[in-house]
């Protein structure tokens, strides 16, 4: 689909004037958050191939040109160039899954300045809220620990179809088991999972018939127990567990969805232990994050997974990351805009990193460590292949769980400090004004 | 596009489950948000058209079945039953704007019960975000009043294309005056607006030069003034509104979007006065909400309209609405589930307003007032047209201003109390247990 007409307007009645006045030299814009991000210590950079699929799909469609000459705002010669468009800049980006900080360039655009300009509304829309969802992600399976299965449970409050597809790439990413979203599961190849909901129980005449009907038409069966009477729902779970092993079949484990989780969970552990079923599973969800999770696990909960919702889809703690997309340099050399609180990174740089110690550095400088930006697209053409999921995620999910204590804690701060620092010549260029 | 497969896996497994059982008679489900609603006193619905729509494109493709029987949990029958499964239910529901609460039906859906379970996610995530921002939108434009221009400038932080899209179409339906989403403009006919930004003023050598260039090539110039200093910056838009009215033309307004907005707008309305330029009219811009457009007003700032985004979009005091979709009748009669604080209603239903009383009663019994409910869908085909979203707009906006001080209080709350009743009826029957 043409992505060119999902732009702020403004983009386009600059990118008028830049036309009339023949300002399409190349410039170069830097994607990056601005430190701090509350209850943030490190982000996951996600969304890179969304992104680069919707910069190769950037043109303006005849419907599209026929409505912008409706809003009588353009001149026909600017609408004919439009209607030629296509993006041919050169981008660097992080690895999607790359763990990163505010205050450091994420992503730079390197293009004729119309092309870069246009294309910000997508760059922002797309990677603010992949990276803020993986990043979400990240840590909620830090507070599950390494041991937890994590799946997303999330498409019926996230907001929108694709944001349900976007939250379900990002957090297997980050390092999550499944998603429930079974379209994601198709476009994305991640597994897919799911219980049962309580409509099923109560579509039965009682929660045993419930129960023995599912664990007979599904494979591997989990098994819902709180519409009635979570402790009784064991019991039944038991049960049925006990009637399958007859029949040398088994149920997965058990859903608990309300009430108090971490005594209950303790409770139908003991339940299904006594019965003979040390090996069901107790899966935990109902409005989880990681605050929730720590807390579950400190008090004692028994759980061996965790379904994950509402708050992940939406990073319910930080709903949206307040990514910017700048201008830092032109033809004219590096640019810096300046306004009270408000100041930009000059010129084109590379992130250098050692340990997790970031060093942003001017492109010319020399760095030492590993160079975090990479060439990702030349003249609008992909030169890497896209995200290999799957493994990908394994990585993510080691770096992670190596993370060092301080960027580890998921203790709430409104104003974090970030392990960036700026190189000499950098700093030089800001301390004297740009 | 087809929408099936957009689904929580567990509505197939327990759809399989139904098919294999021939549990497929005809089931009731309501959509409803429970109450309290954290800092909403009434919510604005959205999202029916949306939803319509994808009702109407409900199938699965051939590569969508050949993707769910990959996963090896379906027999083969289920899947061709699936191939030819299409939307043939009944929909019921307020019409898209209409003033609502928590604790009362906003849609219900009848159709045989594997329909009606398989859309679930569908009806939640279209619908609970649809009017999530909507009733955001409604919030923010009581506190910007009746006299003010208040535009959608939110695509850059929303969760994902279509939920600008979304957030878009819903602030409009609310009130909003435009949205600086040029696609939403071609797609839902909403007024596109915008300014310019901070890069294209440091496109050229000084702020006075950008100014002079966008009036040149903007029929309605809105000019932002705070790229370096603000007060110098209305300056500089009074010497180009200067130069522009020696040439019979002039600016519209401007921008500020960084600082203090309330001590900036005062003193640029000071200058602009001076200047000779009264007309000149400033918008506000900048991480705004209804607590902040009510803070700035009372605080005496002075502003002819406000752009607001982030907050919008993401509905930042309350970034997900948890309506549920429960199934309330089936063949066997009304259904309810008690888990403990979570009870839904039972029965079919029927919403009836008087003044700001509304009265939920089973749909046999006789109301009094006016029934929100419509029927909207009948054997999987609409019975209304698509909303006309302009002229609904405009009810919108009378019905919001005219609300009664308790509902338009805007004061956050933990736990609003709602002027929702019950029916004698329907009490006696929760009371019996069901």
């Amino acid at each position: 689909m043409p992505t060119g007409l999902f732009t702020d307007l403004y983009e386009l009645t600059m990118a008028h004037s830049y036309f009339l006045r023949g300002l399409n030299q190349t410039a170069t814009f830097a994607y990056f958050v601005r430190a701090p991000v509350p209850n943030r210590r490190f982000l996951l950079f996600a969304g890179l191939d969304p992104l680069l699929a919707a910069l190769q799909d950037f043109r303006f469609a005849e419907d599209d040109l026929a409505y912008l000459e409706s809003l009588g705002l353009f001149r026909p010669a600017f609408l004919d160039f439009l209607g030629r468009l296509r993006f041919t800049g050169e981008v660097w980006a992080m690895e999607e899954g790359e763990i990163c900080f505010p205050g450091e360039p994420l992503l730079l655009i390197t293009a004729p300045r119309i092309e870069a300009q246009l294309v910000e509304t997508l760059v922002l829309n797309l990677l603010n809220y992949a990276t803020l969802v993986a990043s979400k992600a990240a840590r909620i399976l830090l507070a599950a620990g390494p041991e937890a299965v994590v799946v997303d449970f999330s498409p019926r409050r996230d907001h929108g179809t694709e944001a349900a597809l976007h939250a379900a790439r990002a957090s297997f990413l980050a390092g999550f088991h499944g998603t429930s979203n079974t379209l994601a599961g198709k476009l994305y190849g991640i597994p897919v999972v799911g219980t049962m909901a309580h409509s099923y129980v109560l579509s039965f005449p009682d929660e045993l018939s419930a129960f023995r009907a599912f664990a007979e038409d599904h494979p591997n069966p989990v098994l819902l127990i709180d519409t009635y009477d979570p402790l009784l729902g064991a019991r039944n779970a038991a049960r049925v567990a006990q009637e399958l092993r007859e029949r040398g079949k088994r149920i997965t484990g058990v859903r608990l969805d309300s009430g108090d989780l971490v005594a209950l969970s303790r409770e139908v552990r003991r339940i299904l232990d006594e019965a003979g079923f040390p090996d069901i599973r107790i899966f935990v969800s109902g409005d989880l994050d990681e605050y929730r999770i720590l807390e579950f696990r400190r008090r004692g909960g028994v759980a061996w997974g965790f379904g994950v919702g509402t708050r992940l889809g939406v990073s319910w703690d930080l709903p949206a990351l307040g990514g910017v997309y700048k201008l830092v340099e032109d033809e004219k050399g590096p640019r810096m805009k300046t306004s009270p609180g408000k100041v930009t990174l000059p010129g084109r740089c590379q992130v250098w990193r050692q340990g997790f110690r970031d060093l942003v550095a001017l492109d010319e400088e020399e760095g030492q460590g590993r160079a975090l930006l990479r060439k990702v697209m030349a003249r609008g053409e992909r030169l890497v292949p896209p995200v290999d999921l799957a493994r990908r995620r394994e990585e993510v999910r080691r770096a992670l769980f190596a993370l060092p204590e301080e960027l580890a804690d998921l203790t709430p701060a409104a104003a974090p400090t970030y392990p960036v620092d700026y190189s000499q010549a950098l700093r030089a260029w800001v301390a004297a004004g740009g």
